[in-house]
């Protein structure tokens, strides 16, 4: 167990994990993916989010990819992994080959397959025992749309407190939950915006960064939003946000990772495909997502 | 029908519904109230919404209630009246009713009862036919936790265009979503948060002001909110916010209607009780909400 | 208040409201097909359900439908009238109103808008004081589709203890639940299964009836698989329950009410329009059903 | 793949994963517990289901656990194994592993954690793609209430029709769909109950067997009830099936697998601890679960 000190304040793009024709990772591409996006002025970068398919790879695989991203990454960028698993021991001992592979702190999404017994006791539990045991930070993962568990203002300031669990990503979008968990643990607990549709007023209610599908595409104008919002330049902040908004939704409510890797595919990344159940994107669904990106007015990669 | 032309930026108390002992509505109480309430820079207050215990009310009653507040507020002061009902048609005859009683703009909820009808056609159609019909402009009321239908980004720009509907309280708190609608409706639609709990959040994705229940018992504070945004103090805008956050949520989500009204009694307002199948709030909630008061520094009328 | 002591072991049909071109309510129309229902050897019928668009209907609307039912019925034949209102109060008084107009029981339906606000308190309250108040039996009506609300055994095995509750219709089809409330209330209390869907296996659990949309088109066939089940032939049930449930899916789950009156208007019945905001039954939803029907067999009215 | 024709006609325990102190895998109290169980005439056994705490295994403890079931069961016995994984490609090299350990069929659970793209196209291909791999036939396994996704009738009947998927395990417990598929499959498809709570109304629509959590503590009592049911004897059946739904209840919506195996340990079988992020069960939930095993007239293995 660490103590909690790193900053993770400004923006992330959550990285999908790059495979190749026949689905096996393609590390090549997914490094030369890293070193774009490390041109940007990033705090850092996640591997293993729901973006990154975490649940379709394996255990070795996982570790892998982060090696990958630790080794095409400058070394004072922060590297965050997805280690959460459906049970805690599993989860304990990913976020150990995390931290061996070179991440600066774990992500640790909810359990959620026994839905019902997750009550407050098992998840304070939970997270407990795998922040307690894991040689990295912890950083919650709340993403009530894929676990069907929404964690709470009072689970989140409670953990809060252990001091291996610096902040939290919040996927769920209810502002006022976060500003209520800022305000409850006095600024000393880090909350980060789950996606770019509402990363500006995540800033308004005390959020430092984001972890964003859609700074993998359009990284200039995640963090044009920060320095913006950071200058007071409030309507201005408003319009790029706003102006971002079609392109975002199609990303991540709409399409899902299959349409962020076609997105990336059109803008000189490497998007490729994804593994079942995924579908691929579909003829309708790419030429909207590249209507949506010229209307955004999101320059390629070069 | 109108042509939508009013300026509704501000804040709205949702003002409850009086009663005396014997849960007949109290006219005189609600006068009161209203006349307090009316020292602040309000922008208008709105009766029978759902913190005015609408569905709980006799058409008579509410007509009543309308006449009432019309009658204690100063004549430049907006009047928005809860208006919807399970059917069209009794929702227009309502437009009209509370049109002659003296409301300003009719707030008009998501039809609910026979959800799984209530497709992008079926909302369509019946907000068009409302508002065409409507003497008076109408405000989409969008109060998902009560109906069970949340409002698409979609079928809110697409009735943003009807001349007779100005704008959308939202209680979602969805604010990608809120985002999106302003962005996409060009500034010629106007957006209300429907708590204190995303008010500042929501100013900055575009809202123009709020109908909030905090802004019974706090209307002072709810206002300083909307005029440090309006200065660009954010930080302090956020702070205010944040200290009324768990006020906010005793009133809101937790407690609802019987714990604002104990509320109301504690701070010099006539709160009293509230029509069943609610129930009476608490001796617990009536001591924690008056020690959230107390914590966030809110004074009583006087 | 009376003792419970009415034997609602059967089959009803909850008959749909006519209405006229101008929306108004039919009691010609409404008359005639009570009485070709009655034909029939159905235990009773249903007024002012879902299907009779309760909500949709005004107060002395509700009391006029009861009046013509009961005219149109035999005299022994069982009237049951939704009384069920968004306040206690409105219910209370909707239940002696119905009384007087000739209903035999009330079913009275959860209310639900303050769903936050319902918990099992707030559920007994409501329920016991509403029987308490009643001058005719009540029956709990489940529907959580619409209501959003789930009745628990508990609420419902603990208000079965009440002397004027004398059973529940359950439309939810949660059959452990119903077998568990049958155990619980030692064959005290009446389970009438809310849809054809599941009559037979309620059955099967201990249900002695059932209030089925498809009983308005298809009565005959929903007498005889009651018949069947009493006589033990388990296996022809069975088939006559699964002939019919294409049929029942689509005049319940899939049409709503403007499908079945449009298989009434088919059937030699009168259907009639819905009001709003239901919307028509669409050109392939009425072909659809018509299919249907003749799949399944079914005879028209003559 | 093969060509579907076994007769799962009966009653199969899902049988949970004994864990020593240590949380590892006790493969000697699991042979004993499948022994004691195979002394009853059931169909056959099922491990890795949701009471097999699957998603709390690592792959190799999987095939083990596969492994020693079937070494301890009578050859003629069936094994079914859970073979589901959030991947198709992890899905299919489990059923071909489960396969080479023993395995009769596999029971594939739907992949639920990107729901929001598991649309009817994502799941027929994910399940055809399984089915056309897997070296033993498919097992359908719907639990709405741990994935978050219950698969529609119209996706069962489509997926009836493929050669390697011979049946449905439903935890859902919607009798009026279950009803539907059995109906719309013509007898070719084999559709087992996942609750003792609807057991006996699972029979009523055609049923042929189910796989109960009940079964590992009252497989006789289980039996009997299909046996009472084979001979018409439904009052008998009914009352059987509702002697035992407290305790049903208990182990399986109330208190899950922790309380399931501590009543295994009261009655003479090995239970053991759970894995987290699963809590053991506590002192009154113990004692409730001994009480209601009492009450339901359960008696030990011997």
């Amino acid at each position: 167990m660490t103590i909690k000190s790193l900053d993770v304040a400004g923006i992330f793009p959550p990285v999908p994990t790059a495979f190749n024709e026949e689905l096996e990772v393609d590390h090549q591409q997914l490094s030369e993916n890293i070193r774009t996006l490390s041109q940007f002025d990033l705090q850092g970068l996640v591997v293993l989010g729901s973006n990154g398919e975490f649940v379709l790879l394996d255990e070795d695989e996982k570790t892998a990819v982060i090696r990958t991203a630790r080794e095409s990454m400058p070394p004072q960028s922060l590297l965050f992994a997805g280690t959460g698993c459906p049970s805690t021991r599993a989860t304990i001992r990913s976020c150990s080959k995390a931290a061996d592979a070179g991440a600066d702190a774990a992500l640790v999404i909810t359990p959620s397959y026994y839905k019902g017994k997750m009550t407050d006791a098992a998840l304070l539990e939970f997270f407990g025992s795998v922040a307690t045991s894991s040689p990295i930070p912890v950083i919650l993962y709340n993403m009530p749309t894929c676990t069907g568990i929404d964690l709470s203002a009072e689970i989140v300031v409670s953990l809060a407190s252990h001091p291996n669990i610096l902040g939290l990503k919040d996927s769920g979008g209810n502002l006022g939950k976060l500003g209520e968990i800022v305000y409850r643990t006095n600024g000393d607990f880090q909350v980060l915006a789950g996606s770019a549709g509402f990363l500006l007023p995540a800033f308004a209610v005390g959020a430092i960064g984001g972890i964003l599908a859609l700074a993998n595409i359009a990284p200039g104008e995640c963090l044009q939003i920060r320095t913006l919002f950071q200058k007071g330049k409030m309507e201005e902040a408003r319009k790029l946000q706003s102006r971002l908004i079609p392109l975002n939704q199609q990303v991540t409510k709409i399409g899902g990772v299959s349409v962020l890797k076609s997105a990336m595919d059109y803008l000189g990344l490497y998007g490729g495909p994804v593994r079942g159940p995924l579908l691929p994107a579909g003829k309708e669904e790419i030429k909207r997502v590249r209507s949506l990106i010229n209307d955004a007015g999101i320059e390629g990669f070069s």
